[in-house]
């Protein structure tokens, strides 16, 4: 299959890459980041989830965060809700789109949900029911669909059931999540593959992490399925809660940069992305973890610095 | 095509990564780290130029380093040369393999080397002959294949250009390198079948930069063509000469990972190869530049720190 003429990139790095962030980010600066981010051409952003505060003290200014956000129409902005409650907060900021998850690994699940896989999609039934009910979108992400920190190898069967109950929940979006960074391109493919036994290709996306360098090579191959949907953070948000230190999240600039790069089309502004991320990783006390962005940002200063001859 | 089922790495990192140091290295401390690639599984090693030490005065050890290493049967040493009498200085040592060069850009022949890529190929001939002669393996490289930092995009015929002149004067095998890291997977791919009209698959091999992380793509996009060579740096060392603090070498821990994961063949131990890296970063006092080197790393000393439950 020919690659895709276009790309939809999903910058989850207000919340997913914030919620890991040690000292708290003011509500102002994440404003001005999604407003960065959609002055960049983004078209949909997660922006932070309703989720409880003892939980992720990070996103406790949810509500502050998606109120003071000027929507630019054409844009989704989405939140994470981890239940009904959740949901229920989340109401009043108007979200475009609600993202529920399950993981594809039944350890991972007892360990972070205290609960299994199918009971942890049936509890976001009535979720995804109301949600749908409201004309709210619904997107599921597959976490750890390729590995796990508690059980290593996920099967691609794993990746099949947990597609499987959400789309008989009606959920309509599938996000295969690599969540520790582990996974390689045929792993990655027959993730994917699983996935697409209950979603069409266009509800189909990747989510992946550049904590073994995997990220891109990832994406290649998933775009090489015709796959044409993926997440990124800007400047590499996010870390990696199970390897300290380590990369997480794959940078939004990397990813655009390989895109740009193969003539795919992104509707995305390469200069104002690594702008929006040098804001948040300034603001961070931090060089962007991307690598395409210290490039660019080196060059620029070099450019700068020249002396005409 | 479907993925080749062994990949061969050449790892360059003593010559093409340890000329790039400020520092000088010790050659005791080169040897040990050729000794451990050789442990580790690589079959091939870069070790260092036989170029006056005026230029380059990281390699001025470059006979002591080769009457150092404890060779081992199978392994190929090779060495840069640069001229004839880089040639005739590199003889004592008994390089299974002399590397010769190129650059696919006529500014930075021009630039680099003072003379047009067609007069730069013509002055190998006579070592090209003398090595050939001598039953060493010689091995040609085209540099700046992709993009050039004086010329900017460079066209395909400029690979096909020296692809051509070196077969013309029997360089066995041709190394496409993408010395800044600009590519993408559908240029490299372009690069590679410009090689490949003058070179057997077999002696066909890539050369990436991870400078805006693009190195493991560009890799997956030429094994989904059968290449099965490619050149890597163990630590990623090297860095990137064209922009300061930026990634050089892509990293051969994480090219290892990908191969691994996606079931290829390459021989090396990545436990081993990890402790390579680790070796020769903590001589120079920082941290390996390779995702993979990071995260497995991270690993390690969580799980030496785990308290048993």
């Amino acid at each position: 299959m020919a690659y895709p003429h276009r790309v939809k990139l999903v910058d989850v790095g207000p919340r997913d890459g914030l919620q890991n962030e040690k000292e708290p980010v003011p509500a102002a600066v994440k404003i001005e980041l999604v407003h960065r981010l959609q002055d960049a051409g983004l078209k949909e952003i997660e922006v932070t989830s309703f989720v409880s505060p003892k939980w992720v003290p990070q996103m406790a200014d949810n509500a502050e965060v998606m109120a003071g956000i000027r929507r630019q129409p054409g844009v989704r902005y989405s939140v994470l809700v981890p239940n009904m409650k959740g949901f229920e907060a989340s109401l009043a900021s108007k979200p475009d789109e609600i993202v529920v998850f399950g993981a594809a690994s039944e350890a991972f699940s007892q360990r972070n949900i205290n609960c299994s896989i199918a009971e942890s999609i049936e509890r976001f039934a009535p979720v995804v029911e109301a949600a749908r009910a409201k004309g709210i979108h619904v997107r599921g992400a597959i976490s750890v669909a390729v590995g796990c920190p508690y059980q290593g190898e996920v099967s691609p069967d794993g990746v099949e059931l947990v597609a499987r109950l959400m789309k008989q929940i009606g959920v309509q979006h599938c996000g295969v999540a690599d969540t520790i960074g582990v996974g390689t391109p045929r792993k990655v493919q027959a993730a994917m593959e699983a996935a697409l036994k209950h979603y069409a290709l266009d509800d189909v996306s990747g989510h992946f992490h550049d904590t073994y360098g995997q990220a891109l090579s990832n994406t290649l191959a998933c775009l090489e399925m015709g796959i044409w949907q993926y997440d990124a953070s800007i400047a590499g948000l996010g870390g990696c809660p199970y390897a300290k230190g380590a990369t997480g999240n794959v940078a939004t600039e990397d990813v655009v940069y390989m895109l740009q790069g193969m003539g795919i089309e992104t509707g995305i502004d390469l200069d104002k992305l690594i702008d929006a991320g040098k804001y948040i990783s300034d603001y961070l006390k931090r060089k962007p973890n991307s690598r395409a962005a210290t490039a660019l940002l080196t060059k620029r200063m070099n450019e700068a610095c020249a002396v005409p001859s």
